[in-house]
């Protein structure tokens, strides 16, 4: 084996995500060390205060709570923001990024509405800008896309991006469960928040919609262009009436080019039985991308939770730190 | 934009995949190079009569009847190999490789066969050997498998990887096509070639598998250590007896990890219709991979067909080019 290289980590943020990005690279450090030569290291966490950090199993040396000490430090190779919300994340990952840092986020709020500006940031320091994680958790999705891009122009992407509304219309449509009764059930499995509102007004959907798109247009198209329903309204009625069509109703996120012209839209939508997005129950997400030579390619798999996304947060780091700023999309101004 | 990159290809074989690759190069290079600043250019073209390559597009002075001048010739920085079949194709990639060229490969038998040895060779000699292509068309597979292990143990995978044989089976199944008759339609429709066998007996599929199977277990899986069975023997009534258990007759290819034994498996097997595999139809495939931090991912689309494959060639070929060596993966010999 060749000799280890070691690389230095800032974790913003130990909510849910960060806890279990620390978690991952406390158990998983010495086989990725032994797969790919690199020694991931914890440099510091960051937090409100001390205590939580040391709560995440941490020690205190490795605790700050404002993001300047780890920007700072020239020893810091990645900075992994999962903070969530526009600011300051949006902030901090620009500052990052000008010094010289990779950043790997999974904070789709923040990244739809400044990608353009931190794409050009990341391309003018040669850093890598990655975010797999803020699109259908550990769907290996940026991946996929990247890939179909390279060759392919992508007009049509349609999908289901958020869990905790297709959990909802899944237990609506299969059990009969009246809407407040569903989304009290996410909330108890933990798939929804105590304030649902980004969920089933279609927030996080456009989020994750604005990004998607703007990866497919190459430019970035900000979520407040994306036309917005949540399920607050669909009825027992509508749901019934989709099952007699052979079909059902699925909160689609979807974004459709037509000569240089983007349609963007989050709305429930009857989806025919032979469509596999019909077959997403549950808390599952899929995402349907279509390109002019590999026609339509679907991506399925658990949106969202703890393991799937530090897993995916940690296979960027790996990627920035292997492949370098060649990862970090071009995304134009809108 | 940086000044261009040119970068020299030699394809080896212009059947109906190599021929789809110049032309994709060919409509493409353009814009490709726009936006990666890498400019293609297929320096030599292989086939067994010059005139054959000049059918495909390409001057004379381009034309090659035996790959040693490729090989020879310093300048070529990529080999695409789009020969199929065991022998000549393993042996020249060898060469290929040994001689500091990144390879890009298409050819699932030779891969499967090979891949231990091909793959030392490669990381000897810190070059990119890419397969995109060989399992499940312009599916980006490999890709979000190389993601995925990154920080995953892959203990199962499971797919219909052969669109000859799940288009035969749906069209047994929904519209009570005799096996022949459908076969037929198969091969009028260009999905199965003239002798079908490799198709219908799962020796396609079992290729496949063994790829994917050696990629998760980090060692090579030999092609005759996966049991068997082809679609011949599917019955009329079998297909009736599995729609009544609400379900279809797939040909499954598996691979199943316990305690570091991994059982290989290609068959016709039930799939329960509440599984995202059972409206899998047509020729399309779809695989499931089962890791222990992202749980289930299915990744379906076109499995096969001359655009989506190609498609995959030349995105390979890009990431040989940027990102070399490190793409490889280490494979274990049996």
């Amino acid at each position: 084996m060749e000799q280890l290289k070691t690389v230095n980590l800032a974790i913003l943020g130990v909510g849910t995500i960060g806890r279990a990005v620390v978690r991952l690279i406390h158990e998983q450090s010495d086989r990725i060390a032994e797969q790919t030569g690199i020694q991931l290291t914890i440099r510091y966490a960051m937090a409100r205060s001390i205590e939580r950090v040391k709560a995440a199993g941490l020690r205190p040396e490795q605790a700050i709570t404002s993001a300047e000490p780890a920007l700072a430090d020239p020893n810091v190779d990645v900075v992994v923001e999962v903070l969530g919300g526009e600011e300051p994340a949006a902030s901090i990952m620009h500052a990052a990024l000008e010094r010289g840092k990779h950043v790997v986020t999974a904070n789709k709020e923040a990244l739809a509405k400044h990608f353009a500006a931190l794409s050009a940031i990341a391309r003018a320091n040669n850093r890598a800008l990655l975010f797999e994680a803020s699109v259908g958790g550990g769907i290996p999705l940026m991946a996929s896309l990247r890939q179909i891009l390279a060759t392919n122009r992508v007009s049509q992407l349609r999908g289901i991006v958020n869990g905790t509304t297709n959990f909802i219309l899944t237990q609506m449509a299969e059990h009969s469960t009246p809407y407040h009764e569903a989304l009290q059930e996410a909330q108890r499995l933990g798939y929804a928040e105590p304030d649902s509102t980004a969920d089933v007004e279609g927030y996080d959907a456009a989020y994750k919609l604005a990004i998607l798109a703007s990866l497919a247009a190459k430019k970035q198209i900000h979520p407040e262009n994306i036309e917005r329903i949540g399920i607050t309204q669909v009825t027992p009625e509508e749901i019934a009436e989709a099952r007699r069509r052979g079909g059902v109703i699925k909160l689609l996120a979807q974004a459709t080019e037509e000569n240089g012209t983007w349609r963007l839209r989050v709305a429930p939508e009857f989806v025919p039985g032979d469509s596999l997005l019909a077959h997403v129950r549950l808390n599952f997400n899929a995402i349907e991308v279509t390109g002019d030579r590999v026609g339509t390619v679907v991506l399925y798999g658990q949106g969202a939770g703890p393991l799937p996304t530090a897993s995916a947060i940690v296979s960027d780091v790996l990627d920035a730190i292997r492949f370098g700023g060649a990862l970090t999309p071009a995304i134009a101004p809108a």
